[in-house]
């Protein structure tokens, strides 16, 4: 294992130390318990906190600033934060309204985000993500898994608590985005966890997985490598097929990237993605590509599609200000 | 090799298209030849061209729009674009007041730009950029390799332009913000070329290459992989050592990865960087951090440093908005 790293031990600590240096104008750091947290505070609104295992950079910690989240908790690679970590960021971004908890599906993260929120004596409650249709239940899961549809689900309820909604209409929200919000992924490397400083999974040099998590967990299928056209529409059907969404809908295209694969090939494949969802008389009106949800260096993407209306659409296109996402 | 491809000889066109359906509100794409432009023009200044080989993305189709570049000319991987694709662009942003072009010294960039600056009829001149301090002459270059200051050197000059800046003027200030920025890095792994298809080097799995160019030439040295802190102090000892910055100086630090580094781990050198910044009586006031001039995948990370002055910083700090830089 290469990595540029100090001891395992010491890279989310120091790592959030990194970030926060370079957003010192959004964001502060606590440091023990460990969390980040936005310093323009806002009062009379829902504020929102999610987190998670480190590795999945810049999610959740780089979406932390007006406009999207109030508070991120990272954990140890792949590792749920603890409860006194999400507590503690709840007490602390509290603005009057409520605080809801936005978390992705995986067993760890549900278990310690229910416990904190069971802690808190305030009014709080947990939006379960499960965008990923890849499979029902996993390796550390059971039922869907949430993947890169999070930021979708968090871009949109940031906008509506930034202007004054409270944890009850953030979560209906997030609901609703979550519903009509699906991902699937595909792995060509594995990810290596500085700890184990193996890789995740062994995997040929002609093979990629289908379906795979973004914590390198099986997928549906291993199989050849195929052209990024067949690729792409590998992916989309089962996305489509549990959207199910008429003709003529809009959509938001979000092309994620697990972290070790280029920006010319995530580029290529929105092109791809775009004119197949026109072939399937879908019509994309909003875009999102980069390396957003990663797993590490793991090279491989997921493409997720949310169906829009004129409500998500403005909530998508409201201001945000946070170091990975801004306009 | 994998990669998300269809046939490599299309990647680009079809990447080009990928990104400029993402950026619709910013960026047009002229076909044939190939190059992207910003969309809302405006007169009376000097305008902005760069370019150069494909598979440095962000770098330079990016950071085109309002405060940055007007336009960039995308070469095959790792190929300087062909004067007509620069000389055409130059035709389509001129606004009046001269197009300067931005130039990393390597020799096939340098040719192909001084070629499309002599085709034309209209005021223009070229600056190029040299600021890795790895190696005096290398594979591709005579003198100093240009890299990831680049981007500041872009950075800078676009925000001159935007305020009305002419061509000598910007030319000059390009000049003043390249004397004072200087870069170095290291890579852990080989970039593969989709034309190519196999690694453009070998590397053990206990080494790592100092001094490394952006297309995975050779550097100063091979040597065994160190810890992050090791490594950061073996990056700016150079960089220092060729800027002769005197105590309590104000400067910019861009930690940029490589493409297949991970954020978690840029953060950390980050944090790192910027204490040992600290500890040589330096003061850092501008922070950027992320995959913003690649190698397509190579693992790996640089270390720029630039000089600021009051106006420098104001430059640095006034509004920008492309896909990859925005504030």
């Amino acid at each position: 294992m290469k990595k540029l790293i100090n001891a395992p031990q010491d890279l989310v600590r120091d790592s959030i130390a990194g970030l926060v240096l370079a957003h010192q104008d959004l964001l502060a750091v606590n440091d023990a318990p460990l969390y980040v947290y936005r310093k323009q505070a806002k009062q009379n609104r829902g504020a929102l906190v999610s987190g998670g295992g480190s590795g999945h950079e810049p999610l959740h910690t780089g979406y932390v600033g007006p406009g999207m989240l109030d508070a991120a908790c990272p954990g140890q690679v792949f590792t749920a934060p603890t409860p006194d970590q999400i507590a503690a960021a709840a007490q602390r971004v509290h603005a009057g309204k409520g605080v809801l908890m936005i978390v992705k599906n995986f067993g760890g993260d549900c278990a310690t985000f229910q416990v904190a929120s069971d802690m808190l004596e305030m009014d709080c409650a947990v939006l379960l993500v499960n965008d990923d249709v890849a499979v029902e239940n996993s390796t550390h899961t059971t039922g869907r898994r949430g993947v890169a549809g999070t930021l979708v689900v968090e871009k949109m309820m940031g906008a509506a608590a930034e202007a004054g909604a409270d944890l009850y209409e953030c979560k209906a929200l997030g609901a609703r985005v979550n519903a009509c919000t699906a991902s699937m992924g595909v792995a060509l490397t594995s990810c290596v966890v500085p700890e184990a400083a193996y890789p995740t999974f062994d995997i040929g040099p002609g093979e990629m997985e289908v379906g795979v998590g973004i914590h390198g967990e099986p997928g549906r299928y291993r199989r050849a490598v195929m052209s990024a056209d067949d690729t792409v529409a590998l992916l989309l059907e089962p996305v489509l097929n549990d959207l199910k969404l008429s003709a003529g809908r809009h959509v938001l295209l979000h092309v994620n990237g697990f972290g070790g694969t280029p920006l010319i090939e995530l580029h290529l494949l929105n092109k791809i993605a775009t004119h197949q969802l026109h072939a399937h008389g879908l019509n994309v009106t909003r875009w999102l590509v980069g390396n957003h949800t990663t797993s590490l260096e793991m090279a491989g993407a997921s493409i997720t599609v949310t169906a829009l209306d004129d409500e998500l659409t403005a909530l998508w296109d409201a201001p945000v200000t946070t170091p990975s996402l801004r306009w």
